[in-house]
């Protein structure tokens, strides 16, 4: 058996087990993350509804006619049911549901990227049946990396590291954002990753968590808040450190020290058998006694893997244990509005008796002289 | 009001009318195209509810806080209804369906990008309602062009043909088909669009349909599928030619000559007042006639505008009616499986009379000497 086939069957029974456990009688994954980690192979995502449809049975596919070809290449031994663009997929949905004995469920998972259409159709088919968000039953085994996982992830994080060394590199005043995130995404491509989000927010643009990278020049005085994603061999990487144009003023160095001191706090409580939402009230906490917890305005962090943000949430309400091989980010921010944001983010992946970080990068402000 | 201003006004007020008249009392949209195409601007699209909720009442957006300010400097009129990764959307949704007077509906149209989970979201604040797919109120819409869309679209073609060219010029025995996709991504980019399918199908390759361009090497006898999308200002383009790496073969010539003369039937069918299914049936009677009819295994075609793909569908079953502004491909195909592949692409407009083509490129096939 090759290694790749090896690693569907195993992936394919876990998930079996989980449902079991959870009373899932049906699990349907869209061409999406999940379908990426369980496969290692995702048909295009279109309109065209296409479905991993898994039972006690076993598992069989839902296909477009004009993606099947390379289906069963990819994946030979999978059985697929074809539906033509003339047929429409309703009566071959029907026939999958039957061949895995579940066209009476009353409980299915359903992906929760799929498309809403798709959804709908499931629904249609299954009228009698409660859809549950499926990474009840997909994030407990995407949750635990393997160290081959590890061993990609820290690569796409070496690929990451280059990236924000490449943008240090480019900063000036004068230079306007994109170009310095272009700067990212060329490093991304020359070494094999594909770059994502890649955000470089300068002065009042810091203060936008989620910021697009825009026209604005840099000017000094800026800080800037440098967030990028990058994915080799589907493994995400995410970093996000500071800069500043010139002289940081002291009310800069201020914040900057507070959010180190929340990163530093997260990361002393990220270890096996910590709650999520401890990790968050770690960070939290250091930047509610500064007196800047209204402008800390997310969550502390997310699980990385094959999606760039995925299962583990590290933030309030979520109870969910860390062990070891759990992947996750410790990124509190400080946003005031109108002038300036200050981020730190580091990726770590939970050991035996605590954790380690991925980046090799200090997070000390870069300073453009 | 500035013009970015008064078409979102239009666009939504427009809406509106479409539900009345389809009995639609909510409409749910999801960072997609079309919300791209309501607002002309789309936040984060990721794990975070974001919707624009639309009835009878007005609009307003389910918004995750940490995104807001950008929506607000991007929107100002628009009101949100924000929610912190603390709280959770529930709440938030439960307060924006008052605000809209949409606690009680019974049909509400759901964006079909959607994703899942914030679909069963809904659902579980409308536990009455039952969901349609929003393109029955937002297609009709879409589907005419005005004048500054047909002139985006022309725009964007004329990149696509260039970056056809740019392929064409790559061509040759021992390129991959990568490195000869990555010719037009080069120039999509160097023109100002986002490059986005582009598929170079080689030999064996060009019968899968949607191929992903690899690292197979052209060779001499190679049929070559080329199939290139690009994006400009949020418009798509989209083309399909054929090269030939040496002399063609008999059967090819033939088979090409038979692909040409079901897309010059497509575009004699496609005008005002023809209904979609019309125009697939034209050119899959050109294709039945030559007795190729079962490897012609997809629609005749597709809309095209903000998405790549978008209703109308040219396919069996559509009863849409084209009217001028309308826009789609005509591209039908002959696929023989592990040997070759032909499709001939080409994006029309509806006009007063008949339809006119964007590209300018001939449909001859390209032969690389």
């Amino acid at each position: 058996m090759s290694e790749a086939l090896a690693t569907r069957t195993a992936r394919l029974s876990a998930l079996q087990t989980q449902m079991a456990s959870a009373g899932v009688e049906l699990t349907a994954i869209a061409p999406t993350d999940n379908l990426r980690y369980l496969l290692g192979f995702s048909p295009q995502a279109d309109e065209r509804a296409c479905l991993l449809l898994l039972s006690a049975r076993g598992a069989t596919m839902l296909m477009p006619d004009l993606n099947a070809e390379q289906a069963i290449s990819a994946i030979p031994e999978l059985e697929l049911v074809r539906w033509t663009d003339d047929a429409g997929p309703e009566q071959a949905l029907r026939l999958a549901l039957r061949r895995l004995d579940a066209e009476a469920v009353r409980r299915f998972a359903a992906d929760p990227e799929m498309r809403a259409d798709t959804l709908m159709l499931l629904q249609d088919a299954l009228p009698a049946a409660a859809p549950v968000n499926a990474t009840t039953v997909v994030g407990p085994l995407r949750q635990t990396k393997d160290s081959r996982e590890l061993e990609l992830l820290q690569r796409s994080s070496d690929v990451g590291d280059a990236a924000m060394l490449a943008v240090f590199e480019t900063l000036a005043p004068g230079i306007s954002e994109s170009a310095a995130a272009d700067a990212a995404a060329r490093t991304f491509s020359s070494l094999g990753s594909r770059p994502d989000f890649t955000m470089v927010g300068s002065g009042p643009h810091g203060a936008f968590p989620h910021h697009d990278s825009g026209e604005r020049l840099l000017q000094e005085g800026d800080a800037i808040v440098i967030d990028l994603c990058g994915q080799l061999e589907n493994y995400f990487s995410d970093i996000t450190r500071m800069a500043f144009i010139g002289q940081p003023s002291q009310e800069y160095l201020e914040v900057h020290a507070i959010v180190e001191a929340a990163v530093q706090a997260g990361i002393a409580a990220a270890g096996p058998g910590t709650v999520c939402e401890e990790v968050d009230a770690a960070t939290r906490r250091v930047i509610a006694d500064a007196g800047y917890g209204e402008y800390f305005v997310h969550r502390a962090g997310h699980g990385l893997g094959v999606s760039m943000h995925e299962p583990p949430w590290i933030m309030r309400g979520s109870s969910v244990e860390l062990r070891p091989g759990t992947v996750h980010s410790v990124e509190p921010g400080i946003y005031l509005p109108e002038r300036f944001g200050v981020r730190l983010e580091e990726i770590v992946h939970i050991t035996d008796n605590g954790c380690e970080r991925f980046s090799s990068l200090p997070r000390d402000v870069h300073i453009v002289a």
